[in-house]
């Protein structure tokens, strides 16, 4: 099954022009609302999908920059990671990374004549869990971070539709108003001016979701701008993996290169923050 | 001052000698001993120390495996993980990992002309944050655990004793009853009769210690075994990471090169699965 939703995806991906991607993103951001709003078994295999599907392409970035992870392994951590958050909220992430680190030894050991260096491939191994599998977990745990009540719900969506309107508005701002380029050696295109038109984006949509949540604008402001910042810092530092891997413009959607991860890169640093930003300023 | 400590600290590794090595190993065990009990600021200095020293000869491991971990971003994220354990324990370490790895994108990026990969120098440098900073951690939570009791200062005693009693009975007992060699690829010297052996010694002193802490025997049983076997394992995986580097024989102490490291090895893995199992099977 896994393969096939591959297949297909891989397919999609090569129809490579504006209107595909444009199409596809709003496709996949509905989705994922829908998913959200609905919960239960679709929201299940709707993350165990996206994260899988993460996994095989960062291995494969991983791979081409000579750091194969262990595969197997990498594979448990993020879905452990992202289902105990359904099934076992009280399974310490720490506990899960020690036992990784004790399972990769072993592998390693197994593995000795390899010719990859075993603190490199437990390194690969864990950076691929934290960058993929924490912000699932975190999301979910914003997620079900309130029984019986919506406010959970509201909150992930007001992560996800602030991340997505800062892309968004990064990209319109930066192409119309666009002139002092940001971090040309990494991403050629991105440009100061998108850069504050993604934070005003993330801004606009974090307003609106937090009036329904009752937050106050200060508590708005701090969020939009952890938001905007750190969705932009992901999406730089992917740009940085891909251009590492030898995968030079992110607008060439190589076959089984960018795709899902090129479209959930800003969105996988703001979890973590938003979660204990939340928490220690008692907007929950 | 730790420049200094390293330079005297190479002086004795130079005089490599059966005779050296004992007498520095007992001394180091009475040392930690000695500053578990005390406690306070002697305990906080002798453990930042021991930290920095096994941070300096992991990077070396990970450089001469061409990984270089982000060094700066390694030391602060075992220093924090190390001392939140005293002054901040409510800090999550899983918001540590994710600063960490957003403040590593950003140096990653500024320094992207390197010609280390982005995902290795992360990779290295959470590789080395979990292998060190977490056991360190957790020793100091258990140190911690009861407050205004002699209790985690005894448990904290029962694993590090049941390692060294491990470490102490499987060299011995291999020595003179050892004949099925264990895994000659990675460590050629050891063998199934001394690792069983260390399993008898983990056994004794957690017996003894246990028994202070008035645990039942099939709590102390389990315990022995779970810090026996992954103490050995331990030791094995930082053979391997050796043996990736170039240094063969574990035997050699070349100045720069174990160590510390060498010490501690084993006393790495046990205390995040002790720390696990003590909670969830109610012996604290």
């Amino acid at each position: 099954l896994v393969e096939d939703c591959l297949e297909l995806y891989l397919r999609v991906a090569r129809l490579n022009n504006t209107a595909t991607r444009i199409i596809s993103g709003v496709f996949l951001l509905l989705l994922s609302l829908a998913v959200f709003i609905y919960g239960g078994v679709p929201l299940y295999v709707f993350i165990g999908l996206v994260a899988t599907i993460a996994v095989i392409e960062l291995r494969r970035l991983l791979i081409l920059v000579n750091a194969p992870p262990i595969t197997w392994l990498l594979y448990m951590l993020v879905i452990v990671l992202v289902y105990k958050q359904f099934f076992a909220p009280f399974l310490s992430t720490e506990l899960l990374l020690a036992l990784g680190l004790l399972v990769g030894f072993v592998t390693a050991m197994i593995n000795s004549k390899s010719r990859v260096a075993a603190s490199i491939a437990m390194g690969s191994t864990l950076f691929g869990a934290i960058y993929l599998g924490l912000p699932i977990e975190y999301y979910l745990r914003i997620y079900t971070h309130f029984y019986g009540s919506s406010r959970g719900m509201m909150w992930t969506l007001l992560v996800l539709l602030s991340v997505a309107a800062c892309d968004t508005m990064a990209y319109f701002v930066g192409r119309t108003f666009g002139k002092h380029r940001f971090f040309p050696r990494i991403s050629p295109k991105k440009t100061v001016e998108g850069a504050v038109g993604g934070i005003v984006g993330s801004f606009i949509v974090s307003f609106i979701m937090g009036r329904l949540l009752h937050l106050g604008i200060t508590d708005i402001g701090v969020l939009s701008l952890v938001i905007g910042v750190s969705a932009q810092l992901g999406d730089l530092f992917e740009s940085l993996l891909k251009r590492n891997a030898g995968v030079k413009d992110s607008g060439t959607l190589i076959p089984g290169h960018g795709g899902i991860l090129d479209r959930i890169d800003a969105a996988l640093i703001p979890p973590v923050f938003v979660y204990y930003l939340a928490i220690s300023l008692h907007m929950f």
